[in-house]
Formats: C-alpha cells, sequence, structure tokens
C-alpha cells in the first residue's frame, strides 16, 4: 500500500490494522497520530506495552490478567469464595466489576465454544473451574455469558460439567435493558423479556 | 473505569484510547486482543513502536517521516525537483504516492491554519516551504489540501506567501470522484464540477 513510509511505519501499521476496531485506513491515521505526538503518546505507549508484556499475566486461578498471580480479586479475602461467577473474557468481568453489583471471584474462559471457529471445550478454562468447583466450598456458579448461539451453547456445556448436589447454577436474567426503548429492541429481547415479566 | 484491571493495564488502555479511531470501549476491547495475542501482537507491537520512536524522523527538507534524513522521497534523483506538492500530513502523501501519479517532491505542513485552534503560520512548516521555493529551481507547487474551510484558508495563505514570478502554484482539480454517483455527492461538489466542466 503505502510503500514510500517505509518498512518501519509500514509494519507498524500492519499491527495496528490487526487490533479489533481498526481497519488498514484507520491503522494509517494512528500510525501517523503516533508520529505527530511522538513523546506525549508515541514514546508512552511503547514504554506501556512493553511493561504489560513483562508485567502482567494470567491468574492461575481465574485467568484474569493481573500483574499479581493470584489476581488481586482472587487474593481479596472480604470478596465471597462461594460465589463463582463465569464469563468469556476479562472485558467482561471489568463491566461486572464497574457494575459494582458483585462481590464474588470470577473465571475467565478465555472464550466460547465454537464449532465453526473449532473452539473445543480443551481451549477453554472449563477443567480449572470443575477443580474449583469440585475442590468444595463453592454454593452458587453465575453463568454470565453472552446471549449469543455460542454463548448459550457454552453457558449448556459449563452448566453440565459444574451441575450437582450442593453448586447451584445460574445466568444473568435476560430482559430489557435499562433506558432501553421497546422500539430499539430485536424480538429476542422481548419474547425473552415477556416470558420471564414479573409482578409489577 | 475497570479499576480492577490493575493500573499497568488501565495506563494501557488510556493510551489506547488516544489513538484517532478508538474510544475508551474500544479500546479496552484492543487492550483485551494485545493481552490475549500476547506473542503475535502484544511484543510486536511495543516493538514496533520503539523501533518507530528511535529510527523515524522528520525529514528536514520535507518533513515526511522516515528512517533518513533526508527521507527517501527528497533523495530520490529520478523525482522532479521542480515540482512540490503540497500536503496537511505524510497520510495524504501516502495517498498521492498510491496514486503513482505524481513524480515530484513533497512538502508535509504538519497540520492547517485554524483560528478556532489557534493554529497560526508559525505552527506549520510554511517557512520552509518559501525557502526552498526561493532557494531556485521550483516551477510549479501543486497545492493538495483538503476541500474545507480551514484547508482552503491554508492554501489561500500559502499561495500568497510562495506565488512570485517563474512559479506557479496550482492545486488540485475539484470535481466528481471516479465512481461517484451524483445522488450521494454535496451540492458544493456538484456545483464544483460543473464551473469545471469539460468538452466530453
Amino acid at each position: 500500500m503505502a510503500a514510500s513510509a517505509g518498512p518501519e511505519i509500514e509494519r507498524l501499521i500492519s499491527l495496528l490494522a490487526k487490533l479489533p476496531g481498526l481497519g488498514p485506513r484507520s491503522a494509517r491515521r494512528a500510525a501517523l497520530a503516533l508520529l505527530k505526538r511522538r513523546e506525549q503518546l508515541l514514546v508512552p505507549l511503547a514504554a506501556s506495552l512493553a511493561e504489560t508484556a513483562e508485567k502482567v499475566v494470567s491468574c492461575s486461578v481465574c485467568g484474569t490478567p493481573d500483574t499479581r498471580d493470584p489476581c488481586a480479586i482472587c487474593s481479596d479475602g472480604a470478596r465471597d469464595n462461594g460465589l463463582i461467577c463465569v464469563v468469556e473474557e476479562a472485558g467482561a468481568l471489568w463491566a461486572m466489576e464497574r457494575s459494582g453489583a458483585f462481590r464474588g471471584k470470577y473465571h475467565v474462559l478465555g472464550g466460547l465454544l465454537s464449532a465453526l471457529d473449532g473452539v473445543g471445550p480443551e481451549h477453554l478454562r472449563i477443567t480449572e473451574l470443575v477443580g474449583r468447583v469440585r475442590g468444595g466450598g463453592v454454593r452458587e456458579v453465575v453463568l454470565a455469558l453472552p446471549a449469543t448461539v455460542d454463548g448459550q451453547t457454552t453457558a449448556h456445556y459449563v452448566a453440565e460439567r459444574i451441575g450437582g448436589p450442593g453448586v447451584e447454577v445460574t445466568s444473568l436474567a435476560r430482559g430489557v435493558p435499562v433506558g432501553g426503548d421497546l422500539d430499539w429492541l430485536d424480538d429476542g429481547t422481548i419474547v425473552q423479556a415477556l416470558k420471564a415479566r414479573r409482578p409489577a
């Protein structure tokens, strides 16, 4: 493409283009912004990435990326060990944490089962989850997986693997999101919200 | 925001969010993708940014970012020294180069005049351009600046500064883009294309 940009900048552009949300064109714009703001952006971002690569590891208990192992959440004695929330990725964990509504522990699967993409149970941290649940002391596992086909397939599989006496497996409720206008909602959500209707 | 992600990841997210095209949410997604693809993406991107920060400089002649100074284009003896194309940023230069239609030299202004953003002539590489033109041997300067208010203000100002005997100052033609459907074009473009109409 931009042959005149030189191999270093070309390489930077092609790496930036691999980030979700950036395509070849926006990667060029991002590279330009980095070149223009060398001291404020390029140098700090290079350092931050290097530091992340060096220091951040996956928590051996729950799979969350953190500089500590076990991570800050797993090491937090004030959190409920009997309650585990299962998420696809750390992004969902961060969203749960922002809500401030969950005070248990987490388990990051690292993906979803997908026949199409060839992702089987052995690619996800499911055995580790079974181990944690079988280890005892866990009374409830909340499945906070996406409301997609792959998400629900995974939830079903995980529920089968970990279900047993003394362990309740639950899922996040489906319904109309807060601030959600019915006009803009898909039919599936409306069906689910209607099925799960409650006394007002 | 995502307080549980730890300070290193928080810092990475806030730096990524400064890239054009990425907001706070997509920066989180990008950070996750980097953490997930450590060896294929995180480490190479860190190295590429560090290499860019270390090696890439602005060409002292034309302002293009390159590892050489003067840059590859300025050092190219096969290019026409008498023809200079003035662009806002290196991105426009790369676009011109991809077109393969220009065989002269470039001059990167590094921005556009903008009263609103407080960008005056002293913030752009205009004195350097005047110097190159006054230095002699330049017979034409092509202004390839955006067809926006700031772009046209800048073009007007640059034309006034460099115009003189022996130097022709031109602008890229305005008109219907190739593949452009009239239905989708703004009125301004249609007016310009009509004014500049040519025998078919």
